[in-house]
């Protein structure tokens, strides 16, 4: 941590002249030596090994990826209630992500949280960890809650992440998005 | 290649009893000496380091991620559709599906394969190449059409996987599953 960049977002209106330059039509993406690649798992994958995040075997790696796919796995779900553009199945899909399916998986993944130290995985800080608390606003922003309010381990996670000196300086000069 | 394993596969009817035993409630999952894991991305990813199949260095593991994701992606558009279960809306999904969606990803998916000699990434065999061989029955299934038939370069990565004596030797000999 410490590799320059260049933050670049874009606003909705223009995002209809970018997407034809976008790799299958999709953000984000991330020009790297002149080299565009895309996906943000697979980015934030390669990222956390360049930054030295990763696991230490292949097992290790393997318990960061399931702990993130399976992170992506909730995120769709709550995106697939809040992206529903017919108001009578959102607020059903509402009803069931509330009352079961993230009650469900929240309590999961705190107990993940719990048995790993207050990281998502092998016990110690990985780019699992940024993946999770990089996606936590909007997380929180689309259940209508504070994840972290609720569960005792995902915050510990989420202050051991803002904790990082790097971190917290980015944090707080970062321009300000929408969500 | 050459690990023995036991393909434990279940019947539709048996899941309800299995479902409570498995981590965050989803299949597949896998048991290695005596752990169990899931995720299904992220286990091939974990067996084809094992086996040899990675990439050379971080890059080239981010190709192969890449392509994988974008993979995995188009199969949610597909199953998006093929799960629907309101008619009207499955029958309006499947228009897009079927006049733009596919079209487009295969297409690029195709020149991504032909930049690639045949191969998703880095121009040579990996499980990427595996795992997309894997679902394309499944893809051929749900789409209604051989996308093989369509589009010589993902052909080209079918004959590439098949042609290998140990695939060849496990299509030959595995149970037929209701897909």
């Amino acid at each position: 941590m410490g590799q320059d960049f260049e933050d670049f977002r874009f606003q909705k209106e223009n995002w209809p002249a970018i997407k034809p330059t976008a790799p299958f039509g999709k953000a984000p993406f991330l020009e790297i030596d002149g080299k565009m690649v895309h996906q943000s798992t697979a980015i934030t994958r390669y990222l956390g090994k360049e930054a030295g995040l990763a696991g230490s075997n292949n097992w290790e790696d393997l318990q960061i990826d399931i702990a993130v796919d399976t992170l992506h796995d909730f995120r769709q779900a709550v995106g697939g209630y809040w992206y529903e553009t017919d108001e009578a199945i959102k607020e059903k899909k509402k009803g069931v992500l509330l009352n079961e399916t993230a009650p469900f998986f929240l309590q999961k993944y705190d107990e993940l949280v719990k048995a790993n130290g207050g990281y998502v995985a092998n016990g110690k800080l990985s780019w699992g960890d940024l993946y999770f608390i990089g996606i936590s606003d909007y997380l929180n922003k689309m259940l209508g809650f504070d994840i972290f309010e609720k569960y005792e381990n995902l915050r510990q996670v989420r202050d051991n992440v803002v904790g990082l000196p790097k971190i917290k300086e980015w944090i707080a000069k970062r321009p300000e998005s929408e969500l």
